[in-house]
């Protein structure tokens, strides 16, 4: 779901975007490629690695490292990788838990892994709809960024603001990750609270 | 810090308030007491607990459950317990981590402990001087509440209420502490990078 909306989007925007799934022939994948032209492709975790420029990372968090090992080290060296993924654990069931948290986070424990990847974690605070499309909410409030490298960081947020972000707060380095993920608890009971996912944080001050 | 604040705002609203601490001589206590005329009084955690009808635990969360303990269950019981403490853990230095988190919480470990004793987990998300200032902002923003009893929650969002809050979300039971708990890396993520404690979160939709 976060991978066809976002993918949809850059596509819109005149981007070239290959999905990445485990198998080349994944019907999802094939079905997403089917509704969105000929900018549109789709592939195994690695061919979509070796395909992007920027990487991103839409899957879910138990399986992210799984899913980017697939992809492949060689396929992501030297790319930015803006990691949308947030570690919750549904095994206790609802609402969920995070497998990582409070000392590590998983935007973290990918750049430990993936040394040569410029990790940028981005867009995990809120719904995918609202990620693609913040001019869906009335007030789109913000949106988090994080990441080592400052080169990464600046060019993850142009591609946000064609996104239509404006309010983009860069909370420093990686594990800044820490803070946008424990942001997913609160973020659940909100969602039941107010019986719809449109929903946003803002900073006010 | 955060029971002078408290505790100075609601004797201007004419409550009577007896500041809390291990001793009831402690010097800071008795200078609030001097500085807050004839409503203020001060004395020990037992003292306080035993004088309030609604109690107020504004001290560090890793000393929370013994302040409680010195307290006293039976000057406890029956009574509501506003928890404004956050379980944060210095001593990895900064930023601080978490010393309860993901699948418990502070709030939900007092209510398991003091079993009657009415837990509303309030006002923990932001700066002492907002939680009773919420008119420093142009937009003061939410705050968030969340306890077992119905009633204890309608008596204490009536309190703030009259402290000028008009955007509570109740977010549920006790258990949605962990998600008002957890925000607290962002929030210290955020008062770096903004410079200021001045700030706070708000729903948009």
């Amino acid at each position: 779901m976060v991978g066809d909306s976002i993918g949809t989007k850059l596509v819109s925007l005149g981007h070239k975007v290959m999905m990445g799934s485990r198998t080349a022939s994944n019907e999802k994948a094939a079905a997403w490629t089917n509704r969105n032209g000929s900018l549109a492709s789709n592939g195994t975790f690695a061919d979509a690695a070796s395909f992007g420029e920027i990487i991103f990372n839409c899957t879910s968090g138990h399986v992210s490292l799984e899913a980017l090992q697939l992809a492949g080290r060689e396929n992501l060296q030297g790319k930015i990788l803006v990691d949308v993924a947030n570690p919750l654990d549904f095994s206790r069931g609802m609402p969920p838990s995070l497998s990582i948290c409070n000392t590590d986070s998983l935007g973290e424990t990918i750049q430990r892994q993936f040394t040569d990847v410029k990790v940028v974690k981005a867009l995990n605070t809120l719904n995918c709809q609202l990620m693609v499309s913040p001019g869906l909410l009335k007030d789109p409030g913000n949106i988090f960024i994080c990441g080592n490298e400052t080169d990464a960081k600046a060019e993850v947020e142009s591609l946000l603001r064609t996104l239509g972000w404006e309010k983009i707060i860069d909370l420093g380095d990686i594990t800044a990750a820490r803070g946008t993920e424990q942001v997913l608890p609160i973020w659940v009971r909100l969602m039941g609270k107010l019986g719809t996912p449109m929903f946003n944080f803002s900073i006010v001050s």
